[in-house]
């Protein structure tokens, strides 16, 4: 296991939900940029590394275990830590903690360096990885294989202006929003997610409609982002709120 | 002049947009967030008068003024001040400061006291105000006329389930991206504003469409939200990107 950084953080009135609960992709935007500043404090900027190797971290995968979910005016703790890397793919977790040190959630992502001007996934750079102390290992973790939706109920959604971020891609948080959109608010105001398996494909440009699809059974939604083939996918694990 | 109250914020990654700019919707909110944590400070939270008098802080308008929009990675400072209040409305000004000191925006903004159960306008409660070591006064400062749209383009919004915050009410900063996302992509990456007046006049509920309807004339672009009725106006002054 490599080095820890840790920040608190205290939930603002604007980024919760209906159920006071954090909006649930604004907290993996901000545990993006916890390791982000971890990066930063080890001299291995994102800025650095485009500088250096022209290349950009690019989330694959994430597995999340949620027992619960932050609230409005909580102050949590966000630790990150990478966890191994192989030959294309970083592991990296991130820990959620209440106040009184108890875990509430903890977050398991896949990154890989992608090459900024080819888009295409670059070999882990050695060096790179080992200011984070962390272990080269042989094995490659695979994600939950995800099936086809057989029959699933559809929308469509424009990409918005502000759903893109600087380098004019649509920010991976939107994938998450328009997957739960699609999800009846009663249901959402009942339910929060127990686990999920979020996987990206490919990249949204801006000017394109994608259609959020959806097959709900019971306690499990299966979900899929699609335009221009299919850009995400996910598994996600309902329970009944407390 | 009432008293000051200030919050240092780094710019994150997930809040810029494609000029490397600090999305402003976003940087409305935080403000908003500043002033409320000003509020707890003095002993006086959302919380607290919610729980005492069944009442909620509003905002009407904002009357904004920008020399340059904050950047990725730069600390500002978030200066707040109540500056002075009548029978109805309280006014507060947001300052945003550059690292070297610099104003770099100034927001002016009108709150009232809302009736949580009527929906209503309630009389400012002085003991509320006096805390901010603020003035009254007998003046009404009135914003600009907003006139009726002629000809105006129409674009069709559905609200969205993460559009809504813990009131099950759509976020104030979502307008200002429904007015934002009707400009072409292309103008918006070389413009930035210049001055904003933006008003709300209604709030707006879940399950409802919006039209977000626009006037572009040269470097003024008017907008309006509507859907039952006019739900937000607004006026924007745009200046070429340095």
């Amino acid at each position: 296991m490599g080095k820890k950084f840790a920040v608190k953080y205290q939930v603002p009135f604007y980024e919760t939900d209906v159920n006071q609960n954090i909006k649930l992709p604004h907290l993996l935007s901000y545990a993006l940029h916890v390791s982000g500043l971890q990066s930063l404090s080890l001299g291995v900027s994102d800025e650095e590394i485009f500088k250096t190797y022209n290349l950009v971290w690019i989330i694959t995968d994430y597995d999340i275990e949620i027992d619960r979910l932050p609230k409005y005016g909580e102050t949590i703790t966000v630790e990150t830590e990478a966890t191994a890397y192989n030959k294309l793919f970083c592991y990296r977790d991130f820990n959620i903690y209440a106040e009184n040190g108890d875990k509430i959630m903890a977050i398991h992502s896949t990154f890989v360096l992608m090459d900024y001007e080819t888009r295409k996934v670059h070999p882990v750079v050695d060096d790179l990885v080992a200011t984070y102390g962390v272990e080269k290992i042989k094995k490659i973790l695979r994600g939950p294989k995800y099936e086809d939706l057989e029959n699933p109920e559809e929308t469509i959604y424009h990409v918005r202006y502000f759903d893109l971020d600087m380098n004019g891609h649509v920010n991976n948080s939107k994938y998450l929003e328009w997957m739960y959109d699609v999800l009846d608010v009663d249901f959402l105001r009942q339910h929060i997610p127990k686990k999920i398996n979020l996987k990206y494909v490919k990249e949204i440009h801006y000017g394109h409609d994608i259609q959020s699809r959806l097959e709900l059974d019971g306690l499990i939604s299966k979900h899929e982002i699609s335009g221009d083939g299919v850009h995400a996918q996910a598994r996600i694990e309902w329970k009944e709120k407390e």
